[in-house]
């Protein structure tokens, strides 16, 4: 096997995803004027003269990014499409286009297959996207999916990671915690299941946990929100992998430290009751919980009147000086420093 | 499993991969005016406004599209953004950008990660494209890699499929049967390999046919010909599933026959040479083999003397009326109707 004749070996699960990106990419120079961004955001910018456009893709994985055994093929569809739009809006962008890739193993039927496009299908009717293209093979083992999407906005309407300034406010779209929550509900009723295939349980007081890990959705309502505004955030970026790690990117990013103040943490109800059930406390399931698919973003102070206002939105805190690191100020106004344990996209063995 | 509760099943390797993307996908409608040809070419059609762009990408699976053992991973690097870029100059268009996602196991190193992006540089450098984008998770088994590159040109130069016309003149670029003649020497020294692993065998022979296997290259130089010449042609595709496959496509879009001549198809000496060594008849390896990123097309009638006189392109045939079948005329003169036997993307078991 060729990539094992190198003498030196670094496992990759040393690395974590951010240092292997650096390593693999630091010595690529963009080439053609029409590559605005590249790697390193949400989504790269591509300037197409009228406007400005954004590609984005991810790549998901059966066993790693998803479980069949409670992820519904229609929801698997729906979502994968989803995750790539919210980094359309994380962009301040409209999605227009994706594609979607697919490599399957034959144990999967045309059925199921109709399945998950059924809910790619949903996807699109529901935030006007076109499917435009893509790829189908075959796999060794398990589903595959890889999708990518583009978007368009002015060149001055898109927001980066980097500009957050220091006093900025920290703002959250609606709640966090609850994709986290529904998969701590999903992964137990899998064990039960797997001991009593008889077994009906009642989900209806997880019903919004569920929903939120299982069809997820893309904040269209929050990005045509700051355009009727006319309010460009400074920065702005998706909550994929826990609120803790995408607050560190926005500091690092600007170079600015933050204060985060745990009292004002959006969270449903529900949310807190899954996790006295599950002795988690709820604040790390807010913060390093990863899937809620919410906006993060740097506003002015000027905004501050709208925003607070807003019941979509809450303020969660305020950038500050680079000398200052990001600290959570937690109930007894103690000041912990921030740390980011979100998703690891490779896990120790 | 979810996949499993629907009553019918319709294994996949009963659909072929053409159906099952009709299947999957006609029920979609574009939506955006921007969205100017969707799925069913060689990439993706948006308007931008200043010009066009096109989309296209790729899946590749370790064990299904590329086996290790004989694919050094900056080969594999290279092939995977050179066969996303073909696509691309199919349209007549111009690369531009590429993403690169890609899911490994833990089996990888760093060091090799680092060999496949070394060839992937290479490949923006050559084609002056650049990475702008992509994503990086762990898979349970092997290597996945999935590749989108965009492409521009102005909206009168793209050329698709379904354009082609009654007695245009059918031409591919350079010669054919190379990549698979390769692969035949690559599967046979794995072989011999396992068998007797101190052998060093003498490839010098076959150097021709490996290359064309491990390092295609796209037709860059035939786009910019046709640019230079100010020759759009009526229909494009490139070859990557095999000669008859793709001639019975543009004879099927364009509602057409054809007469293909057996003495007029391309072929290096050296492809012939294998073949005669391993007993394949060498117009079966033009026909079927694949792989191989030439550009076929269809060129009017008056493009006629510049055409035949380039060492690059050769004329091996033309369009007929669509009350006519696909031929091959053999040497013979028997007219023998053309069979697609390319690229499964779902063989059966």
């Amino acid at each position: 096997m060729l990539e094992d004749k190198s003498p030196a070996r670094t496992p990759l699960d040393q690395l974590g995803e951010f240092l292997l990106i650096e390593k693999l990419t630091h010595s690529f120079t963009l080439q053609n004027t029409s590559s605005v961004v590249g790697i390193g955001d949400d989504a790269a910018v591509c300037d197409f003269s009228a406007g400005q456009t954004v590609l984005t893709t991810d790549l998901l994985v059966e066993g790693i990014h998803f479980d069949l055994s409670y992820m519904p093929l229609k929801h698997l569809g729906y979502k994968s499409v989803v995750v790539n739009l919210s980094d359309v809006y994380a962009m301040n962008a409209k999605p227009a286009q994706i594609t979607v890739s697919l490599a399957v193993s034959n144990r999967f039927s045309l059925e199921a297959l109709e399945e998950l496009y059924a809910g790619i299908r949903l996807a699109c009717q529901n935030y006007k996207v076109d499917l435009v293209g893509g790829d189908t093979t075959s796999s060794t083992t398990g589903l595959i999916l890889s999708i990518t999407a583009t978007g368009q906005a002015a060149a001055e309407k898109i927001v980066r990671r980097n500009g957050a300034q220091a006093n900025d406010l920290l703002v959250v779209s609606g709640d966090l915690g609850g994709a986290y929550a529904g998969l701590q509900i999903l992964e137990r009723e899998k064990a039960v299941f797997k001991a009593n295939p008889q077994s009906q349980p009642d989900l209806t007081p997880y019903s919004y946990s569920i929903e939120r890990q299982l069809k997820p959705e893309a904040r269209k309502d929050v990005f045509e929100l700051l355009d009727e505004w006319d309010l460009v955030p400074n920065a702005m970026m998706d909550i994929s992998d826990g609120l803790s790690s995408e607050i560190l990117h926005l500091c690092k990013q600007g170079q600015l430290g933050c204060h985060l103040y745990e009292e004002k943490l959006p969270i449903d109800p529900e949310v807190v009751s899954i996790c006295e059930e599950f002795k988690i406390n709820s604040s790390t399931a807010v913060l390093n919980g990863g899937e809620d698919y919410e906006l993060l973003m740097a506003v002015p102070q000027s905004a501050f009147e709208k925003v607070k206002n807003h019941p979509w939105l809450s303020i969660i805190g305020h950038f500050t000086d680079k000398q200052e690191e990001a600290y959570l100020i937690n109930g007894l106004e103690q000041a912990i420093p921030l740390e980011a344990q979100g998703w690891q996209a490779f896990p120790e063995d």
